[in-house]
């Protein structure tokens, strides 16, 4: 038998990603079904389109329609709201910094913030690119406003955020929703039940 | 109760897409299960990217490298063969073109010609781009070897492919494989179960 590892789930995501939002929702579940822990790991799809040459679904055309047509499909499959944002697709960097700024003394928070940030872009309009916006969120699930404006600013932050994105990169990361497990790339909320299935039963 | 249809279902691809190969050895089973037919439709993936500015997987950074990866674990998940071309991506127009010259006359033969295409370029190297390979594959089919050279040749024959490929772009078909149900567009091999749900229960 195949000795399973017992390493956190790495799940990379855009804040501004209809897949991610879908996988986000998932995650945790999944992770606590096989007895692992899930560390969230924001970043700006950007940095790899940089490498590819692509573009996000959102900015290119036939693809723009396709996605919200799936997403929606999706939304009803799931009984879930899906509502796309006024003004999309968002970069976030506000809310990418927020996430590394709390992670640094508290990941569990971080967790909730990331999952509460994607909920909000894709229900309630939250704009991911207002740090007061992402401050008022941080300040309801309990995070001190202040301290996360703060943070946003700090050019420590934004150094991490940025090398986050890039040693992405440097691994292969290209999409979102993007999941490493002990290792293994697995690209798309479609391959959530693939991700369960390396959970329950290691590599084939 | 939702009404279901009984129109075929629509199987756009390219015969270089790599998800294109899993859903081809799937697909009329899957139909048959439902009591529809299959419309094959070769096309090539070039048109739609003229539009959207996209490139291939196998012609893009970083994914080039997770498609080989992905192909090859869904392959040995499905336990089936997968060995990527020695020259890929091929643009295959021979092979499309073959495939409507055939199609004119005998709709199940080109059936039969496409899926064994894809098939022999995702398993035995088979060349896609000379009409001599794909006229020695025909002829193995029951196929006259000499009509699909002609026809491949045809004016007409090319006409009807490239307009084949451009009436796609037009109703939105930007990547492969691209199935329509009932007018209902869904992309990738990925999205076979939730055709299959639309089969069984029609729209949600």
């Amino acid at each position: 038998m195949h000795a399973l590892g017992s390493a956190p789930i790495e799940f990379w995501f855009d804040f501004a990603s209809g897949y991610a939002y879908f996988a986000a929702i998932e995650i945790e579940a999944l992770a606590e079904r096989h007895s692992r822990s899930v560390t969230w790991r924001p970043f700006t799809l950007g940095a790899a389109f940089k490498v590819t040459g692509a573009q996000g679904l959102s900015s290119t055309p036939l693809k723009k329609d396709y996605a919200e047509l799936d997403w929606k499909r999706l939304a009803r499959l799931k009984g879930i709201a899906f509502n796309l944002p006024k003004q999309h697709p968002r970069v976030g960097l506000p809310a990418i910094r927020a996430y590394y700024h709390v992670e640094r003394n508290d990941p569990r928070a971080a967790a909730t913030l990331a999952k509460q940030v994607i909920i909000g872009y894709f229900r309630d309009n939250l704009d991911t690119d207002d740090p007061n916006a992402i401050a008022d969120l941080a300040s309801r699930l309990g995070i001190d406003s202040d301290a996360i404006l703060a943070g946003m600013a700090d050019p420590e932050v934004k150094a991490i955020a940025r090398q986050q994105g890039e040693s992405a990169v440097a691994r292969g990361v290209f999409g979102s929703p993007w999941i490493f497990v002990d290792g293994e790339p697995f690209w798309g909320s479609d391959r959530l039940p693939m991700v369960e299935r390396w959970l329950t039963a290691g590599p084939w």
